[in-house]
């Protein structure tokens, strides 16, 4: 059984077709909180606000810090997914992290940040474009056999 | 004595700054290789070209690893400066290593990337604006005094 | 699933609280032995009598080590409680160790200490000052939904 | 050679007491800054004021963390000293962090403390009560000699 | 749920005893195997005959020392038992291996044993004489009971 | 219960004598993709084709390390067979990983390569000609049963 | 400072090559006994002759173990180079090593063993032919110039 | 350099017997205290008199394991020798800590020994008689020099 962390961008659906299309393999996914408006505000919501944004920001992004260390600290694969939009600084930082830790890093992203993304890459056991490629990974480490 | 190494933004003195202003402290200094040329195309040039961007850029950036790892490994703080320009990816990946490896975190940013930056802030033990500020720190944590 | 480890003041009932509100998730809570007494003097009642009240202490002390260590090493979450009375030097030790250990660490306790507690909080991902806000945090961090 | 760092309070002079009586020893001692305004102060002196006591304590107890972290992780044997006043947590938390991290725990501390510090005190490998008795035990831990 | 490695002493039916009386707590027992001629021999009856006693008794240590190896390193608890005869040097060694770990190490011996057993005995957490009180140990530990 | 990786020579049926012969014993088996032509184009078919060999393989020889590390980190006895033929690099860099990782190492080959095998076999618990062999020093860990 | 492992191959003068043209950068070498004949018989010169063949090679194996060891450990970049001839297990199982303790791995061969090292090709930063590019790199990584 | 401990047997000159033929190796050795008297009193002798013996050798023990733990912790060799006399549990003790913090490990003890220290015999890389074959070895593994 391999444990899957899926890091990084959470405005499309990457995820969803990835669990869907793995329903037959020995597989746990994990990953961030994905509602965009909950993970921003989930430190105030629970602890009381704060008057200066980064003190707003602070508490949310220290509670989503104990989702995202127990996710990669516990995953065998790491997949990070860099989408066309915003810094995405944090999926970076998940890499980073993975990669710290010795896990196997998988890293997901269009052409256009090729050249931008080489020192994730170079630490990557695989760079692909699609989830498709993903699960066509994860079959094949799993059970040794390749697309059609 | 401490072990700083500085990573992120190439393009700008700040590292220069901070050991000036640090030349009287029990310290010592590692980062890149902040030739952006000489970093762009050292695994080509030593070990032959390549066709495809991607090869050539994952040679080089597999080179700067032996570099980055032993410094960011070797060191007691890692600061990370993220610049107003360009994705910056490998500045919130070492951010990402050096958090996961425990090491003391510092990072150096401007008010406009607070919110994108939350998560890497949130594992840092300093979130700075000016390298001046990391020398202040450096000064208090080795000899106890504050700037005046 | 997140293993919870409950440390800290033994004389109300916030485990309890925080047991039954968390009922429904995907968690399982440890805790040391919280029989006063019992924790006293478990040494000398299965090791034989001592004369003098450090060696009485200490017997106890190290049987009682043995299920919090592993309590502590087994967590993904600990939770260390700072009440009203008492030196509570134990439950700041163990949330010394869960630091080094790389727990994730949620501080409870009333505003009178927040001064005195301020290197413990700093080590925290979350301070607060209830067992319902514990309970929300865990909600958070396991389903992603936040209170109404 | 061994490196002690010396943890607890701040108010007497007991650090100056064994580093003079130690000159002789192939010893090197490290602590906290002890001066106790700076110590206080020193997040905000170097990275803004805050309205609130929580945030102005917060940065300043994650500036010293990087001190004390670098002082721990590099000793072979911490002291830790409770004095009679204040409930001087972080020297807990410090004894918490050796313990975890395999440091060798050397604990002081007047016998009214005794039962409260006894899961401290299980956790060291000798508790004393004056800073004679630390070099004392440096000398013979170096040396292989008694006191007279 | 602990893990327990029985250490030690082969020949009584002291391994019994204790899973005996802890049939009704949440703990797993493993431990070398105890059919002294079958430890002795295993090496070259699996592998082939050897002229030399000292190769015989190597291939069939090794053999064992996988054995040892997962019991201790998938331990909670080591338990050593040293009884009144032969050198045991094994058993000295389980527990050298078991205190490096991290392990919770109970010694049982009797009285006899106790000064030359004094560096064992100072790196456990619990000395005891007999099984009986290995299971209270147990028992408070995991269930926070004492005997009556 | 045990975990096995089975590591190296793939052109002969070894790994399905020794799970057939293992059938009643408490072990789990792991093992790389089998497949040779699968194993060796995995990269390119999934990722996309290569003009040079180097890269071809290279992809490939990522992909497939996902696997072989899941399987040795998760081991407790690493099997490393050396066959008759190839160089079997890729087989002794395992039981080096196997051996830095602490695993128990057991090492199968023929007469033939015991000189240019001595420094892997040196590193073993057991070196063995034969699947049976395997199976009895399994049978003997997990039972303590000798063979007849 | 960078301190360099040069493992494998022991019949050309490749060390040499690198250690004289590495001569005024701030590296250090180490590497296994070149002497092939005091390599073979080291464990019976000291320890005592043997019968088997398989024993004699066991001592001296363990022996070249310690230098081995040491030197990988220490080292920020292990080299392995690959030459025309013998099986070279050890070569690759000291890169197993490197790998597993996450130092840089720097592979050197010829074009011939390209396909057969492709396992350990893959777990490198860099794959270099000549001694040249070994000290090339070096230069690179220490002070950031490139070969005219 | 090599840092070498050497525990064991204090009753004859074995230390002094390598520490003055490896005067020209690069070298440096350790060792627990020698003065037998000491050894057993310094616990009470600095921290106070204790009616029973468990707890006079219990302080005593604990001082020399902060000594202990340094030198075995620090050291690349850790040397055992077992004398004929005493039951030497401490020399076991620390051998097994030895090996199971990876340190290359080196047994000295008489050929009447050799059945009962099979355990620790089977986890050295070598095994030898007398004080000059282990400077020997050490000439070996720093030089590459064999005795003539």
């Amino acid at each position: 059984m391999m444990k899957v962390y899926l890091s990084g961008e959470i405005h499309t659906d990457w995820r969803d077709q990835i669990t869907a299309a793995a329903a037959d393999l020995d597989v746990t996914f994990a990953g961030p909180v994905t509602d965009h408006a909950a993970s921003d505000d989930c430190g105030v919501a629970i602890m009381g606000a704060e008057d200066q944004k980064f003190w707003h920001d602070h508490k949310g992004a220290k509670l989503n810090a104990i989702r995202t260390r127990k996710g990669i600290e516990s995953a065998d694969i790491v997949v990070v997914r860099f989408g066309d939009q915003y810094k995405q600084w944090n999926a970076a930082f998940d890499a980073g992290m993975a990669a710290a830790l010795g896990k196997s890093l998988i890293v997901m992203h269009g052409p256009d940040h090729q050249h931008a993304l080489k020192e994730v890459d170079a630490a990557a056991l695989a760079v692909v474009e699609t989830p498709k490629q993903v699960v066509e990974i994860l079959t094949y480490v799993l059970n040794g056999t390749l697309p059609d």
